[in-house]
């Protein structure tokens, strides 16, 4: 059984220990955190010991690492753990330059270790569903493609503010998904909005909370996405595609069926308000992706091709924001 | 009861005649067609009398001019309408030039009679229910409007030839749609996005088939606008309004409530394909809050400046097309 | 244009009157009514006159009576119509008592006049559209038939107590309902089950306002209604058929499509809460059908005889209520 | 950690040990099954060991037995496992005989040891959410209670001819969750309606595969139940209540969000085929469940007196059936 070194425990590191533990095709044998009560108490749960970073990567019973740490840590333990031969699963971005990215994925393709970045959205039984179904070709070619997220609550100010901004930060998925929708053809034009509308202390920070970017191809297929960093009634996700030959959209999914019906009007349950209860169906499905790559040899739903392809979005986009230019890729 | 004169028997003048033969509330004294068969056939149907658009436009007993004749007459009509002191209902556009329009609303202005533009959807029971419940602040301030419409089949080539494009001719009512959601707040900056995706002969008529246009107002609040020529299932009108306290959407009107589920699924009934039945409600309140404005004094839901603004968008989002960038308002 | 004399100027008078008006199709000659006001009101809306009920059905310039008049004189009238040899628009039930209906349909054989039973759900464009695709087979024969029925509130207890009891008044429209779907097979066997949830005073005038009735046909086709007096939510109507070969349902209208979404939930818009708003199509459609018999001869979609059967079937489950047991027809 | 023996290692014991062994909290220490195999193959997955029933029941390293053996020997199995002092989780029923039944929650009754019964679906996220916001008081009293359940398609006919009848196996989960739903008050009177229309050697066999049953209680609550054997569209599972104040019901799950618009409509996607799939969160609610009961102290949301009642609402049934006469209890 494959064994994971995981590194970094906060909330996602969490998730990701727990599926592992739980997919029963391999386990977590080392968990490395800055805090060694968050990576001793999430090391209990999986049943794994503690170590520190270089320790993780180094053990010669660790046959991947995940990577869970801080953003700006990606990319310099990425190469670390290429160096050691070992496979990788990292969170996303890569880093928040994308040259940074680009030397890094030098350094995995010469050291010629399998590397996934985890876009967990894509692994989400729903939007796959609906991927897959489009690439079947039931509504033809797709056309519009509108990508919908927004958050119940921002992140503290102080993450935002290291954070690279929302297209970094936040609307990396929707350029992922878009991708990913797109099935093979890349974006050659990008315009974004921004504004702060929910709190005047992330404009302070120099981000703003609420934005709206569309992109289009050369072959002239557009990608509209929408984000807020709060949302009242839930942690919303939904794209649709409209095609040649019809329409797929994938709704949000409601806690229960449950439906109450009376004097004022007729109400659905809410939203999950949390990512990791959105998505973790996706994060355990992600699990089992990563490990077919492995063992199976399929090719991985994100590489680190598609984490530098995101980035280079993500960074248009904010080029578009201050110029209030479109940019061209 | 007041009598109309309706100039131009087409689809829309049918729609409108019928509309306000069954009001209950006024009558159709006179029709005017350049094609008298068509002018003779409705006015059997209404109970009118056919005559020519001067005599329409002059007859004593005549209240009330509704314009349904092709774009490129409205404006003058307009005036004619105004210097011989009746009431105007103009489907829309007033013209495709907006100084055009500034000059055609002076004359009105100055003749001092009453002007309503047909933006049918602001009468739409389910759009008009969305905005009401909007401003009565159910989802405190707007901040990001999606607005999504899409046409079963393109009109014939010939037509859209000299429609003024995509925006001017379709989108139009989405920006008149935008306009009424914000309720007041002016949009500053439009970029647009376009391509012939549907049928290359629109292309060569100098027009796109498919487009999104997103906007942004000076306090930051965002509009994003999809629309296509072609959609296989139906004639897709839907509005969503995130708000600082919730979210408000109006949906697609389904033909019958009738669901059928077997081997393949849970499948609801289709939606109009017909821009008639499905705002068939929308032209018969429109009908009526015309009247509601020249008898009770009731502001236009959709006066000669809403016309006006809504051609000044339009115009912004085909320079964006045609140059790239974004335009400034 | 066809010309009817109308009895009874009460709420479904008023319904009648004005689809007649306004179905271009015919016009109304004549109201009467006990009440001189109630008749000379709904006159001039429709432009009619006001007349003795002796005076319409004699009127040489009648060519049909729609009877809306208190229950019990609908027998004695149809016959005085028949007489007259005038069409019948007759609304449910002919009679309360069944040997009643026999001899009255025995005079409408006699006199070779054409006669048809106001059950406006057969022409509910939902219901009728469920309908027409049960008998186009797509869901194979059906198996399992649900009918759920609730009122918003209960009739004055006045009209109760001689209104003949919950499955004569109200589950009468779900008998007719349940031989629609089943199209020509015969219920065989009923059984009743009622309380009294609502209001005690309904108990006391001998009535119940909550039941359920469960049936079944000769082939093993079962039929299974509830009703309720009582429901906060609107006028609850539903219909829904498991077949061999998949289901069938006709869902709820609801007054709009708007949802609001925030953190109570997601809440779609209400119900309509009066019948005559949730069937206005419904009644615009019966009038055209009944024309339609007249004029081209298509059979009537209720029949005299669906009206005797209907009340078989209250019978029945009145009979059933009383002693317990299941009753066999 | 509390350490279960499962005697049955049939599709139902491999839900009940995976969820155990998935648990975290409980493990599975012996399998039993009457095909070695069977046994072996489970135990490798949960990592437990193989032994005989009665070495199971006898072991001492086992605090908990859970009965997943076939119908005709859960009550001898209870009381040996109550005579060795384990705690027990039966699958539903105890006995197809009521006074068997009766005999043998006297045996667990004077052993003093903890019984659950597995009526799973009063686990499920949906109906459980369900029925504690009816106990909220959301909706008032309840008075009209529906359930909906349809299987995909029948158990082989030689299950059939010894599963006691459709009543007694089926339906017996529908009866269950009528005493779930009302809360404590009992069903006062039973009738039931039945027929062969899916598959004459299912009627051959001596049962029925389209039932319906209607109950009230004595305050005169109505519980309405419909049962298919086949249905070409899922495995059909809806509850509804109709209350004095409102209405809650569970719609189905679907496989996904994804929905498809084309020009046959708008379609939603599949609902679960597999009972196993549909139940998957109640299947380990309810281990979860148990051992809060074991652990905690909590009362079993299904304890041996509600097998009890719900076999004898199953008995009157299958009684009222073969009598055509509604059965007082």
């Amino acid at each position: 059984m494959l064994r994971f070194g995981i590194l970094g425990a906060g909330r996602i590191g969490n998730v990701h220990a727990r599926a592992i533990a739980a997919s029963g095709r391999a386990s977590v044998g080392y968990i490395a955190d800055a805090v060694p009560e968050a990576a001793a108490s999430l090391a209990g749960v999986v049943g794994a010991r503690t170590a520190s970073v270089a320790d993780v990567i180094a053990a010669s019973d660790v046959d991947a690492i995940l990577i869970a740490t801080p953003t700006d840590t990606h990319a310099d333990l990425i190469e670390e753990a290429a160096r050691a031969g070992k496979a990788i699963l990292c969170e996303k971005p890569v880093s928040l330059s994308v040259p940074r990215i680009e030397a890094c994925l030098d350094v995995v393709e010469k050291s010629g270790v399998p590397l996934m970045i985890g876009f967990h959205r894509r692994y989400d039984p729903h939007f796959a569903a609906l991927e897959s179904r489009l690439r079947a070709g039931e509504i033809g070619d797709p056309e519009i493609i509108t990508i919908t997220c927004r958050d119940p609550s921002a992140p503290p100010v102080s993450y935002i503010a290291r954070s690279g901004g929302l297209y970094r930060d936040m609307m990396i998925h929707d350029f992922d998904m878009a991708r990913f929708l797109l099935g093979g053809e890349e974006i050659a034009v990008v315009h974004a909005l921004g504004g702060v509308m929910t709190d005047p202390e992330i404009g302070r920070a120099g981000d703003i909370d609420t934005a709206a970017v569309h992109m289009q191809t050369a072959s002239g297929k557009i990608v509209v996405i929408t984000n807020s960093r709060r949302a009242t009634y839930g942690h919303d996700q939904r794209i649709e595609v409209h095609g040649s030959r019809g329409l797929l959209r994938a709704a949000n999914i409601h806690n229960t069926t449950v439906e109450l019906a009376n004097e004022r009007g007729w109400t659905g349950d809410m939203i999950p308000f949390s990512f990791v209860e959105r998505y973790q169906a996706a994060y355990t499905a992600e699990i089992h992706k990563f490990l077919d790559f492995l063992e199976k040899g399929e090719a991985p739903r994100a590489s680190g091709h598609d984490g530098l392809m995101a980035q280079k979005l993500a960074e248009a986009a904010s080029t578009s924001l201050t110029t209030g230019e479109a940019v061209r890729i």
